[in-house]
């Protein structure tokens, strides 16, 4: 976790009010924006990351030197095109590249936030957003996007911002989370928690739980993958040859791998902020609001809705994407449902998966030319 | 982890092989038997344990004071009774209840073995037991019985001996540990030596690695539980009415719930027989030592089999039963497979599982009608 980079950032002109009751006192959010606004103000797209993504969709990554994690959708000839389209991404709230976090400097002492940070929801990212696209001078998107998270955001905006909407795209995500999914981020909350080094969300920055994080990782990358996927990558494959080691070294390919993926993310990714994060999606139930009636949740939007799953996504199944259109078919909403195949798991939506560009550029342009 | 409890216990006569190529000098196993060896020592049932459980299967557990593990399928009128039945548990190697295992004094300086202790696989463990029998005076099994890695064992069993086992029968288990298998104990196994406490496994007894270890079996129990099982139990429910406390104690119900799990497990284990032993089923492929031709791992036996998988398992799921049953037909085996339907996941085997007394009782009677 390096403070020194430069994002590009917006400090709201207004404190922030929270679904905690709570006020987030004048917030920044940092976020990069690729294309040109339009003289009519009507080709805005707003893309919204993952639990562990961030604004760099499309450009390079400023700590990890690795292209932005959507260049797949994202860029030149792509659905999602710079020529076409204004691009907006933004890190959320509570997040640590950036926007307004647990790591950011407390207003009053400058000391990290901590603990002292409020617990954020997704609609609270969402009121953070509409305070960014308000100050880039646009009312209406042509479109909001997302997967997992970012999914949920998106769904969350036709529901907070309803007329400011003209298409949701979610992808591989859900309308709340399930007893599963919460599960399984407490288990990581409580490896981060459980590392001496967190001190109760006040260790210095560099200095923190490093070990619990990674541990937190790697339980949640388990669920980002399928397990066909894991046995196709790396099924039972030994390190070295056909020698079981008898240790306790990474023996198995497969942890090899895992333990890589814990250790890198600590170099990009701040302990606190994963566990606002993780809260912030185990509050979230759009139909909560509308005493568990999730079609009321879309009763007032007029945005045309295209949800997409994974048939081996096992973190928001396919079922919940069923459960949303459902409910947007039941509010007489327009909702297109695909789910594609792929063998990546819910990491499908980051990876060459068959069918998803065509999907998201024909559902696109369909939207423009209703314009 | 009190060291004081008197178990049952045989010391080997000899040192035991194991498939490292080390020798685990004269180690001790910890048991149990119910009912009595009838004069033609026909009446045999070893029963085998899984990751956490122990030789306790019929008989209160000394430590925690509840009954024992599989009082519902082992005890008076049960399916496996003691009034027809000699019934036979011990404690694995590598364990910590007993037998010789990480915890353990080492034979010279009698202080822990820690990871002085050979890493042992699910063969080695198998070995032990027949050591066990051997003391006991049987030669021939009526039947092995187990769930998960039990019933690894009990197909170890078929394998390793297969003229000493007239019948096995095999629950909620695998003939092999799939990645995503791997991947979650290795999750657990990090969170364990993440602890400082652990001390690169040389902490002093009863002041271990106590939080590591309650995350790992945090993250280990959501797998022995079904995505809908925790639905229907927890749900989204908060712990105190319906208001969010937007903060990071347990919320919600299910959090308390797997974080007693959790902490309630650290009482009654050793972190490093938990390292032991998921590494033991982390090795276990009972194909590998025949080309990987599962169906030549049974080609020795004349024991019938009985095969039963749980429909909301996805630990080892029913396709891996599938996978077993095909094998032994292929080698000619009388295999009876049974999958039944089930909210609770992998941990079925352990509770009111309609049908599944029936099965075992069937299976069980059949088998001692052909003697």
């Amino acid at each position: 976790m390096s403070p020194s980079i430069a994002h590009q950032t917006l400090r709201l002109a207004h404190d922030l009010p929270l679904d905690s009751g709570q006020l987030l006192p004048r917030p920044t959010v940092a976020y990069e924006t690729l294309g040109t606004l339009d003289a009519d103000r009507s080709n805005a797209i707003l893309i919204c990351h993952a639990l562990t993504g961030d604004q760099y969709v499309g450009t390079d990554h400023p700590l990890t030197g690795k292209p932005g994690w959507w260049t797949r959708m994202v860029g030149p000839g792509r659905p999602i095109d710079p020529a076409r389209h204004f691009i907006i991404c933004s890190n959320v709230i509570g997040g640590c590249m950036g926007s307004e976090g647990p790591a950011s400097p407390h207003p009053e002492d400058g000391k990290p936030w901590g603990l002292r940070f409020p617990v954020v929801t997704i609609a609270d990212m969402v009121r953070a957003q509409a305070g960014l696209i308000d100050a880039l001078g646009i009312d209406t998107l042509l479109a909001v996007v997302g997967g997992s998270m970012g999914g949920m955001q998106a769904l969350q905006w036709a529901t907070s911002y309803p007329q400011r909407v003209r298409s949701v795209l979610a992808i591989a995500t859900a309308a709340r989370h399930s007893a599963q999914n919460i599960a399984f981020h407490e288990v990581g909350r409580q490896a981060i928690m459980a590392d001496p080094k967190w001190k109760a969300g006040a260790y210095a920055p560099g200095n923190g739980p490093a070990n619990g994080l990674a541990v937190a990782r790697m339980a949640a990358h388990i669920t980002y993958l399928s397990e066909e996927g894991l046995t196709a990558k790396f099924g039972r494959h030994l390190q070295q040859g056909t020698e079981k080691r008898f240790g306790f070294d990474a023996d198995f390919q497969v942890e090899s791998y895992l333990r890589h993926q814990g250790m890198s993310f600590v170099d990009r990714f701040d302990a606190n902020a994963y566990l606002y994060i993780t809260r912030a999606l185990d509050y979230f139930d759009l139909a909560e609001g509308y005493g568990g009636k999730l079609a009321d949740a879309f009763a007032a939007t007029r945005a045309r809705f295209c949800v997409i799953s994974f048939d081996s996504d096992w973190l928001y199944p396919t079922a919940e994407a069923r459960r949303i259109v459902q409910a947007l078919v039941a509010a007489g909403r327009h909702a297109s449902f695909v789910e594609l195949a792929s063998p990546f798991g819910h990491d499908a939506f980051l990876l060459d998966t068959p069918g998803l560009n065509d999907v998201i550029d024909g559902f696109l342009k369909a939207v423009e030319q209703n314009a």
